[in-house]
């Protein structure tokens, strides 16, 4: 059904006892069935084992797989190490189910079997992509699988900025941010904000604001073919973060540009069509 | 670009004094231009003048365009006797701007001449068809143009029911009711109820809980071409709306089938790409 | 601290199997103690054994502690035969926590030796007082110990009423309806319908719109010495419900009147201080 | 009613063009009637005229009446130069109506003559006191008219705390932050994160957290009597907020205790009961 995985790259969460046996395991696993495993280059405090240890700048190319082992944290940091390469990525969650490392401990060597003889399947998520302009130069430029967050600094006052949506202007909102979300991310930071919950597969976007002092803006869907532009208007220490982990300080008249990027994530789902399951589960609607 | 308009069909509010004045003129004006007009058989009440009245069942197979002349409600009735004809529609407003109903007194003329030379623009907007399953034999079906709303009964206490989609259950939910909304509707009961806004063109239905008793149970998007089915398990007094008009009384394991009906609403659009200034004057975002 | 208790009435759940076998066994703990005990009218069927049953109307000025054996509903049931008459109320769930029934299976044998030696802790509780005004004519009053509601019914549009306190209008609101809260229901209904949380000896009433129009109709907190009216203005099928247990139907032009009752609501604390404990647990915030 | 006021001292908004023509004329007024007037330090860059200029520490000291002429913003600064003083507060807009400058310019005059006279109103609003514990050792002191908040940075992920009321834990919380509101403060930053509003007069404290992790931590409303505590569990770049204003950076293990202050603010209210009034206008509920 797919490419048959020949090599591996591991994606570790830090600081977490529980990795190193965990992986050492699995990594013996895989070397006995001739799989070649990396380690990327930040996971390798954690472990390396008998693995060569892989920059980052080289990691994505070098492998048939990524697998991540931790929470949707150090999914997101493996997601950025893939940006828009087409290598697919796989979650192991190390006890507490995640939104993103959907695979149980217990599940893991049938995954892995699956995966080295080709038999599994892939859902693909939309990536979004964000530049930053300044002076209508770009000045830098990201991939998101879950938010683009625009966001003031604890001790700052709420920020002024407009909204644009296919070069028409949403609104002029002040408030504490404002999160563009992927249909992914809507079970993130955008849902501690008051944004609904967005099957993974609807080709969308959410404008979601951060503490708006308009009561009245609520969160607004698009669809993914739409261009979303945010223009700073006024704010200090204002931070532009992406999928919680990267960011850039923002200025006066900074503008973003956000659309759909033009690759997705590639990610290995081991059974499908659990997202209702996952909702249930992580939300307690039991 | 469209069809010149010869016969158009009045819908018109109800118990407003303004609409003889104002109708009575538009009538005149367009009788003088040799169109042909007719008045839907509940808005004869309110103004035949000169013009024939037509049964409901007869209104859409008869007229070119039918001109809603009221606020939404008036609209959605309009849309009702429309239903999946194909034939246009069009909203003018008596003074309030409303969702559906936004051409102004002042811009009638304007448009209406548009209308008759056939120079207007279409917007599609996806209606959605509800199916009442007893005993998984029909009961009933309905097109909505906003939403489709299970609801109970003012003494009655919470219910309970199944949210399905494509055959997966989503959760068991006990609530006030359930609205399961178009992005058209998304402005209407499911805003107040806690739903997002919808880009009205985004191809997707919203599942918003009303008051449920499970606090994470947060408003959800999917697919338009998803199926959506409630399953009620218990709850007296229990009643389907649609489009907060017309509705049938539900019994404990009926079952709604809802998804996107075969045809869409037709609704001329004077001024593309109004929403967001729709929304920023109805919200009050100024 | 308190009298010894002497006669206790029993409050059961409707059609729940294991009501029998633990009735059975504390009652006959209790009459093997010299307590009299009496079973409420309606409690009847689930039980009664040697018990002598009570009519409503004399139920709590025969006993010294009315025991309920069920879930929140069934205290909210012997609160209403408690009423104003100051007879301490005790509730022991069945297996799910309630936040009215605190006290567990095997927890009660304890409780119960604690109520017969008069060593128990009362905590009062607020209690509203509602009258419902016709043409300035009562035609009925109420006591609430969760709140008094007005809501529409299922196939009736918004109601429309004016919201007064003090004599002074809070605003026009339209509305699925509107719940005049006590800190004690501020964990039922109206959380559901987004109010706060209220710690349940604050001297405060919760005013909460269900479903408004006017999305920055938020809930409202005001002092519990404040005087709530609501005044219908229209609305068709529009009922009073009473802590979801009673209700009569309302009319336009129909004036509540709501303010703290005289007396209070007195429940066996058997373990001081455990709200937060309790939402802990209930809300699942752990 | 009150005592004559004989010495004001005026606050002003900064960078606002139209405060020099409007001071200048109301300097001369009240001086013309033998008033004295000061200046705040920090106001002095907008105007001086013939009036002296007061530090800020003598501020409070040396006045009959402190008048504000800006938003709620300046309103909030000139509270802190109040601090617990008694001395009176005044809230003169000077064009968009504020929830603390209630005063119009047309009716500046009219109230000024009463205050002269000693023919005005107080409204006593609770004020907060803060301190900030490090190792148990109070680090800094605050007092609050609307709020203190705990807010991450930018670029921060989210901060763990617990909640503590009177020695009882609420909660461990994830949020974005956490905002302790008074009465006054409900209808500021605490509702655009959610939160109820509170009558101005009632005996309550509201915590609110910001975009909590676990949806179901809703605002909780205590009695003023309680004290709360906030312990910081973990979290970079974490800063208290006071009024918005000013802020000192937390570091983990810090300890927050809050409670009602000692003294109130005393605002000039020269029509009692507008509450309702002003909401209606603030939040366009007309």
């Amino acid at each position: 059904m797919s490419e048959p995985v020949r090599v591996i790259g591991l994606v570790l969460k830090h600081r977490d006892p529980r990795i190193l046996a965990i992986v050492a395991e699995i990594v013996s696993w895989l070397q006995a069935r001739a799989v070649q495993v990396f380690v990327d280059e930040s996971s390798a405090q954690q472990y390396t084992g008998s693995c060569a240890v892989l920059p980052a700048r080289e990691f994505a190319s070098r492998v048939d797989l990524v697998a991540v082992f931790g929470g949707d944290g150090t999914f997101l940091y493996g997601a950025r190490l893939v940006g828009g390469s087409g290598v697919p990525i796989l979650g192991v969650n190390l006890g507490s189910l995640g939104f993103l490392t959907e695979v149980k401990l217990e599940e893991m060597y049938a995954v892995f079997t699956s995966c080295l003889s080709g038999q599994y399947q892939i859902e693909e998520r939309m990536l979004l992509e964000i530049e930053v302009l300044r002076e209508e130069k770009q000045l830098s430029r990201y991939l998101a699988l879950n938010d683009a967050v625009i966001n003031k600094g604890a001790l700052a006052r709420m920020i002024e900025f407009e909204a644009i949506v296919n070069s028409q202007l949403v609104t002029v909102m002040r408030a504490d941010g404002l999160i563009i979300s992927t249909p992914t991310g809507s079970t993130a930071y955008s849902l501690s904000a008051g944004g609904p919950i967005l099957y993974p597969t609807l080709g969308a976007v959410i404008i979601t604001p951060i503490c708006p002092h308009t009561l009245t803006n609520r969160p607004v869907v698009v669809p993914d073919d739409a261009v979303v532009e945010v223009l700073l208007r006024h704010g200090q220490d204002v931070m532009l973060t992406v999928d919680g982990q990267i960011g850039s300080p923002l200025e006066t008249r900074d503008r973003l540009k956000i659309r759909k990027a033009g690759q997705s994530l590639r990610i290995v789902q081991p059974k499908g069509g659990k997202f209702f399951g996952l909702l249930r589960e992580k939300l307690k609607w039991g």
